[in-house]
């Protein structure tokens, strides 16, 4: 899993930093995160293969996280697209964009499977053979939802010498990578331990943005390998995240500490921040494994300590 | 007058090329003619101030010279803008713009007004102290509407030396300015060429985008000073041009040579062209005063030989 870092400002662009959108690579397949102004520009930018992009998640309806997906899709267009998009949004968005899409006279050339997000409670929106999507409520100023990605535990791996070394017929194989132990013709119990390698732990990660802090977000995404969460000021305007609903860096820390993430990247930065190093450090000081989302860059997920 | 580029794409972008959008800066007044797609950020780049900004034109509504505007006027309002901003868009383009500003719960913290573009003459749409604005009727797939800038002939100098000289009192200035001659108190006539210097020539520059090739686009921007005309195919491709509602290098070159233009530049370049210098050479080929548009780039109106 390799996420990269489309945009990282919070409403106001700077010259730097542009509104939200992420990418995640899970499998070779893309999957948007939200698609602010210039997201297609930043796709182009990072070379972003578009036509892997077959699921985009919009976690609220605030022009900085929407308001490229109107230039994206007529490019999808363009380019002739033919597959599906899946698209997962706030309920009644799937009208909205209808609406606008006719205003401006865009017939796209592919269909748009609209998911509404809705509720109070996490949903499974996504299940497929490599991993499933769980969206769920985040607390913000208007309808907000984060999404949790979580890679399927893979089979283990049979070790190849033991195959010829038990001649175990390639119809036991299925059961043997799901655990079963392997018995020989002559009745002799050979342990799954000793016939297999364990598969690599699944990996997850979860991006929250944007919210408020509150203290049931940390249990949505409890042991997420890689959280991601907006941290659009430093600790001492605490009063304005609470009025404008966003978080401090400590909120997103604390989120981090209470669902023992494995490693926290914060962004959606204010734009009154020239510098963010003072934002990450300010983290650190209660969750060191804090990162700093920087456009375009790209991190492993589950190995951040590279950067 | 200063014109900058912020973008010269065509409807798909590139990582060097942003959708259509032009600042002009006429007697440190900006006004910003297309809004595409990271319209705000290419601002932020090109040092920009917004505050400068009063005065939006929409060619047309086609999503790439239109689709920054959401994010623009968003960011005109979270910065506490209170100054009205004036739009000249096609006609019924202020229900679309309200709607969705509605559907993202976006309140303006400024007026728009709102000027509609429609008819098929040129029309005066703008007349302050310095400059008029005039729109005209382009041949696209939709109404489009190029425009025409141009100064007003300033007053003549008055020579200091002379108000001295011949004693000239303050109240006759404004009339000598104009042009009339200055009779002194004995009735000597002393001629107006002698105590004024003539105003620099007035500037003009026309932006025409999107549009094909037609005889009579040349005499609504007769004797311009600068030419900006769309050219997004090469000579080869002038059935796709025709089909598309679009211009090749050549029809541009044509426009500027009929309008008798002191320069043009040609930008709105299709995505296939990676390097863009054969398209200049091609229009150089009959209009040798041809220049390229490119993304962030400024050009003295009157004086781009220094390119």
């Amino acid at each position: 899993m390799k996420l990269t870092i489309l945009g990282s400002s919070s409403a106001l662009p700077t010259s730097g930093r542009y509104p939200s959108a992420h990418v995640l690579n899970a499998h070779e397949r893309l999957f948007l995160i939200d698609c602010g102004e210039g997201t297609q520009m930043q796709l182009r930018k990072t070379r972003t293969r578009f036509a892997k992009i077959n699921h985009i998640f919009i976690s609220h309806l605030h022009g900085d996280h929407v308001f490229g997906l109107y230039g994206l899709l007529s490019t999808f267009s363009l380019m002739g697209r033919t597959n599906t998009i899946h698209l997962y949004a706030p309920e009644n968005y799937d009208k909205m964009l209808k609406s606008h899409l006719s205003d401006f006279d865009i017939n796209l050339s592919f269909e748009i499977d609209f998911i509404p997000l809705s509720g109070k409670d996490p949903v499974k929106i996504l299940d497929d053979k490599y991993l499933t999507v769980t969206s769920f409520p985040l607390q913000h100023r208007i309808p907000s939802y984060g999404f949790l990605f979580r890679e399927k535990r893979s089979e283990r791996n049979i070790k190849k010498e033991c195959i010829e070394k038990y001649q175990i017929p390639q119809v036991r194989l299925p059961a043997i990578k799901k655990g079963e132990d392997f018995v020989t013709p002559d009745g002799v119990i050979i342990k799954n331990e000793d016939l297999t390698l364990p598969p690599h732990e699944p990996l997850s990660y979860a991006y929250c943005s944007d919210t408020k802090y509150f203290k049931r977000l940390a249990s949505f995404v409890k042991g997420v390998s890689l959280l991601y969460h907006e941290a659009t000021f430093d600790k001492s305007k605490e009063d304005l995240a609470e009025i404008t609903g966003h978080s401090t860096t400590l909120d997103a820390a604390k989120t981090a500490i209470d669902a023992k993430a494995g490693a926290l990247i914060i962004g959606h930065f204010s734009a009154r921040y020239k510098e963010i190093e003072p934002l990450i450090e300010e983290a650190q000081t209660i969750f060191p494994e804090t990162y700093a989302a920087i456009d375009g860059h790209s991190y492993e997920v589950g190995n951040l300590s590279h950067l």
